[in-house]
């Protein structure tokens, strides 16, 4: 009844299933619990559809971007979600995450598979306009978070201001019209309280 | 600093992070919690990529239908998610669902509204090639879900095959290869025990 190619298709929405269990460091907006990678996902997806607008290319795929940031996350089944700020998890990020990879896309037929491969592969090198504006999105959105939540993980973890610097500078490059808006909201989280100066 | 049309488009993505709050009857595959309708729309928009040579017309346009997928629930940040074989509430769904339509889209600057508002209303009006796909894809996957939690909500609620079959009815128009398959599912569920025959 099942070919064995929709057998595969099917396994592999199954198993994508498990990153609305993973967890990230982000707080909803009203504080009450954690963010999941699949819920953080479709969010970034929303914030393409509304904000094309400021892709750096005119000509950038909205397609391609919202594909990008659905799959973006979902080697963290595997290799879990590593904290922005955890210098030691960072380290062997890269090789777990390739192994999830290779792993979860395994589950599709072949052409599939290569396919969302790519896209991750893409959104990883952040070398493409569209790999450097949804990039650009998956760092604003936690930043909305942290304001919203009045601090939130940045206070639990104090982190500092040049942290965040550092970490949101590739909307200067990814979407360059968001860039001051950016820099507005990390100065009202500082003024605010909500962010160590320094 | 910020223009008053990003202003718009930053309310309207703040406001519907609530959409993450949002729960369905639906449990996650592993049975630990209900799902909401943010991750399910994730969820959905990943079937839209990885099942999209299933769609009623070759010429179904993509982007489209993930765009549906992901607003199509939206509207539940203010009506709330109305359990499907719930007579009572279903009777003024529709009444409140477009309140929360007209609010919600209504934060966006107003093109922007007017296309997710448009996007919502042709995922309702069941018209489409585009929107019987996507419909159907939302039947499919707590069908999974229900498989994979041996009966989950069927079990709590005590839902019959008949139900479900009215429930699914509509993957027979609009992802007519996949029906077969939904067939198979529910046959087997019924065999297993996970849903009353009748």
């Amino acid at each position: 009844m099942q070919s064995s190619r929709l057998a595969q298709q099917i396994q592999f929405i199954v198993e994508i299933d498990k990153l609305k269990r993973v967890l990230r460091q982000t707080l909803l907006m009203d504080g009450t619990r954690q963010e999941n990678s699949a819920e953080h996902s479709w969010h970034l997806a929303m914030m393409a559809i509304v904000l094309a607008e400021y892709a750096p290319s005119p000509a950038i795929d909205v397609l391609h971007v919202i594909k990008m940031l659905l799959v973006h996350d979902l080697v963290e089944i595997d290799a879990g979600d590593t904290f922005c700020y955890d210098v030691q998890g960072n380290q062997n990020k890269a090789v777990r995450e390739a192994q999830a990879a290779a792993r979860l896309f395994g589950l599709l037929p072949k052409e599939q598979g290569a396919e969302l491969l790519a896209l991750w592969e893409e959104f990883e090198a952040q070398e493409t306009a569209a790999a450097k504006f949804a990039a650009a999105l998956d760092r604003l959105q936690p930043l909305l978070h942290n304001q919203q939540t009045r601090g939130g993980t940045w206070r639990i973890h104090g982190i500092t201001r040049n942290q965040v610097q550092r970490r949101v500078g590739c909307v200067e490059e990814g979407a360059p019209t968001l860039w001051p808006f950016v820099q507005q909201i990390i100065e009202d989280c500082v003024v605010a309280g909500y962010l160590k100066p320094q």
